[in-house]
């Protein structure tokens, strides 16, 4: 069987290595990854199998961090993953979506045998993937551990992208930008939402000439309408788009896992001056705020950045103004640490990567226009160069 | 703000009164569900917005559930659920995946003004929505709380479909039907595998000519060449169709979230003896199962039925031959109640849709035919008719 890395086995270890020193720091011995896109990030595994349990382990005194899964599934992990044959433990199916047993069950028994029953473990206990029965169930079987939370300690790691990942971004952005460009030019009054829909969804993977890409972690929003003033509708898919519509366009690129997310609104006919309005509220204040973005600031003072650029508009964002991104599966691209917003004290650093995300949603319908970005040396740089404009079309 | 009902406002009562009848058998006051495809069944709300914290409370001495969520999404359950305004309940963003605090404190707090906090409460504990954190924060802030495991209690519920669900999911059939279709003519040896996935992936949206379909809760899997020794890869993305290439296609077509999964395997060339076997040996043993299928068997009687009709061919199948499906977001279209495999002891009743899914993974390759079908009064029904055979292209 012929192992399909997308990078290079030192990459993989060296992610290792960051993740024990901070399990180190935290006094963590073991810490049971459950995420697939931390999996991804430590191991590669890379397959749609993360609806029954599975999960990659990590010993301080280990060298090599192992897989469990599901035993259909492990030659898809001999496939995609970095790692040897006996590191890949696979169960036996009766333990799928079970009312009778439990996956914890074989697992707190799989460390019983490997002698890792008596660990400080950490959890992700606030992530999608480690529910409260996997919680309660490890804590009966594996009596002499400790436990710990490990909530985002990867995400952490993965924070800071490497110039591979950051390769793997920038080929992301030109899948991006290409749907983004089929979605504005294929808006039009008396076309169905659902067609221009499937036209994105097929950009998305069909990727440039040269290489594809890959499913995104959250599907095209694309509302309409009244849907437009709120957050996270997408097209109506039985509707065609009609004169004074507002369109949302909240798209992504991905290849091989990671992101690039971009945001544009459409305006079907004259645009009212409130939209306008907002529209230029909206612009300016983003444009001052990248201008400001570097190394050193903290998530809430780009944040508090944005609201001076605004204040004299008379537009509130009660929302966050952006978050951290990056390698991902549904149901989210965002990587859950940094988020732009008065309190999160984290000090930016180059090779992070943010989506400025400052969407309004009023009563009637709303704006968005935002940028990816990447931290650099001395400020921040763009993934994507789309016009920066409520894109209107007559 | 007008709403976007898909079923008639008694039909979503009906669901409620269902629900509270097997909260009240199982002693439980309260419930709280996170689950979005629940959410989705007891509401309406239909947004990508579950990948922050939102859920629906039912109380029995409540008439009306109540939704909670981010208040920017509140307009989209104002538009996609049947509750009135005052049965939305926005948080703030600050709560919003934050190191710093919970939503599930400000969730208690609610419970607390609203005096539903000494209520026995069951929650889905072992969901893919309901994490430990949530777990250990409810119980810290709910002392007078009795928790429950509520796990899957709506699952069930939903598991025999009305009418009107059965008219959506035969429009998925159609969707998906249509996808299998273009799929099959599109592999062909020196294509990019990453262009017939964008074929699948917008023939999924755009629908038919008379509707549109909705993204899948499982993102097309098809694999080819020695990924398809393997259940869960899906294309490469820089990779064309290969002379003697098996490729897997499990795709769906959905609508309304609603789900017609389909299962088909091409071979590029002649195919070899093994390959051909293995394809009669599950053909054959799909249709002697498939004209055992009716109301009053159990579901592991169907599993032995299928075990005994290959049971001289040699193939062995260690996994669980289908499972229920339906109405369902990301990560899974299966319902997580009925599991076609020894030991489950449902019996199967009208109303029920299961996806009969023999697949094959073998250590070179894999073959899939599968068969997405309702529980009828007398047997079982197809929802697609596709031709059962190893599809060969030369």
């Amino acid at each position: 069987m012929k192992k399909e890395l997308i990078f290079s086995k030192e990459e993989y270890q060296l992610r290792i290595r960051k993740t024990k020193e901070m399990m180190d720091k935290a006094g963590m011995e073991m810490l049971l990854v459950m995420d697939p896109g931390n999996m991804n990030y430590l191991t590669g595994y890379d397959g749609w199998s993360f609806y029954v349990h599975q999960g990659v382990i990590l010993s301080l005194d280990q060298e090599k961090p192992f897989w469990f899964g599901r035993e259909q599934d492990r030659n898809g992990a001999r496939i995609t993953s970095w790692l040897t044959d006996d590191q890949l433990h696979g169960y036996p199916d009766e333990y799928v979506q079970s009312r009778y047993t439990h996956t914890m069950i074989w697992l707190a028994d799989l460390l019983g045998k490997m002698g890792l029953d008596k660990k400080t473990l950490g959890m992700e206990m606030d992530g999608y993937w480690f529910n409260a029965r996997m919680y309660l169930t490890l804590l009966e079987k594996l009596p002499q551990a400790t436990p710990m939370d490990g909530t985002n300690l990867v995400n952490w790691v993965k924070s800071i992208k490497s110039p591979a990942e950051i390769a793997y971004m920038r080929q992301a952005a030109q899948i991006c930008e290409n749907v983004m460009d089929t979605a504005v030019k294929q808006i039009n009054v008396g076309v169905w939402e659902k067609d221009v829909a499937a036209m994105v969804a097929a950009g998305q993977i069909a990727g440039t000439d040269e290489f594809g890409g890959s499913s995104t972690a959250l599907f095209p929003i694309m509302p309409s309408g009244q849907r437009t003033s709120t957050a996270h509708l997408t097209f109506h898919p039985d509707r065609k788009y009609q004169k004074n519509d507002v369109v949302l366009l909240e798209l992504a690129g991905a290849r091989h896992r990671y992101h690039a997310p971009l945001a544009r609104t459409v305006y079907l006919g004259d645009p009212p001056d409130d939209l306008k309005k907002t529209a230029d509220s909206v612009i300016t204040g983003l444009r001052e705020t990248l201008s400001f973005i570097k190394p050193g600031v903290t998530a809430e003072e780009v944040e508090e950045k944005w609201r001076l650029a605004i204040s004299h508009t008379g537009l509130v964002k009660p929302s966050r103004v952006g978050y951290s991104y990056g390698l991902n599966y549904v149901p989210d691209w965002g990587e859950h640490t940094v988020s732009l917003r008065p309190g999160d004290k984290t000090i930016l650093k180059p090779g992070m990567t943010l989506h400025f995300m400052p969407g309004i949603w009023l009563e009637k319908y709303g704006f968005e226009c935002s940028e990816p970005i990447l931290i650099t040396e001395n400020g921040c740089e763009k993934f994507i160069e789309f016009p920066q404009e409520l894109i209107c079309k007559k």
